[in-house]
């Protein structure tokens, strides 16, 4: 059985926001499983010294339309949040320890909490905001908020976000397939062709 | 008769090499004419604050692996030139004093500019290129080389990055349909749904 493919994304990241669905129906449709890596692009932004992609001169005012036009080009329901990036340290920590727990709701967290922040403009980063999201998926709110402060999780993220660095992951989202990396949702047609017909 | 598409490139951007071919096909097929417009990205870089793509670390890596792949994707011959990037001013001043002169052969001189950097490896901004490639295309050698050094051809090229600066372009290839900004060859299927549908 060959290994699950990649997805490295921040939960702020707009564009891992928009190519989820599409990565996770190329994933079902040639039957791979996939590992949902959560990182957060502020170390990877230090590591190459790039910015915040809204944050540039004139690269900024063309994102802001072009995320609003990707969102549209794939039918994803998208309001920029009022609050833009944000950490997301407790989202990402909340995610590695459901994961931790074996459970099979890891997907419908990740859709959740990019619909509560990209369409209800609401800060997944708050443990409130974690709490109601593990309600809403039927996950303890109780066990997944205290783990936000495990020390051990927060290990775990360290070391992920380390990983994703040493691998060479600057931006998201960022796939890998069978170790061929492949960064960005527009990237999804030679992801396609790469699971469909091997190295190109 | 609506308005051309824009094209504003630079002749060592690679993507823009990759997107041309494609990009002149959809304009074919929706029947609409092109203005190919060269510019100097290094203006934009400065501009914008950012790096050539390949100087970034991380990043760097990433794209000359994204490059090659794309290109063969795109099936577009491509080897990555030994000197990378060039300036490509006196290209780009060849290629406004062509334009300048009503000539049909603008295509032609991008194209085979493009051929010459990105299969030949080739420095298309040394004039005993360009005679050649003048040549290659039957456009009077003499002419265009010393349209080079030409004051009038120098400040139409500077007026065309102030301009591409002042609408917000900040890389290429850089395209516009009927006012819409699209950046990098990857947005070709959005500029086709535009072509087709029109604003989405």
């Amino acid at each position: 059985m060959p290994a699950p493919l990649e997805y490295f994304f921040d939960f702020t990241s707009p564009y891992s926001y928009i190519g989820l669905q599409a990565f996770d129906a190329l994933a079902s449709k040639y039957r791979r499983g996939v590992n949902y890596r959560p990182i957060l692009l502020g170390a990877a932004f230090k590591a190459s010294g790039m910015q915040a992609l809204v944050d540039i001169p004139l690269k900024g005012d063309y994102a802001r339309r072009d995320i609003e036009r990707s969102a549209r080009f794939n039918d994803v329901p998208f309001k920029m949040p009022s609050t833009f990036p944000i950490s997301t340290v407790n989202t990402a920590r909340a995610l590695l320890w459901l994961q931790s727990t074996g459970s099979a709701k890891s997907l419908s967290f990740i859709q959740r909490a990019f619909q509560m922040y990209f369409v209800e403009d609401r800060n997944i980063n708050d443990l409130a905001e974690i709490a109601e999201l593990a309600q809403d998926i039927g996950v303890d709110a109780q066990a997944m908020t205290a783990a936000t402060q495990d020390p051990a999780i927060k290990d775990k993220l360290k070391a992920q976000v380390e990983e994703a660095l040493g691998r060479g992951v600057f931006g998201a989202p960022y796939m890998f397939v069978d170790g061929e990396p492949f960064w960005g949702h527009d990237r999804l047609p030679q992801v396609e062709r790469w699971l469909k017909m091997g190295p190109f």
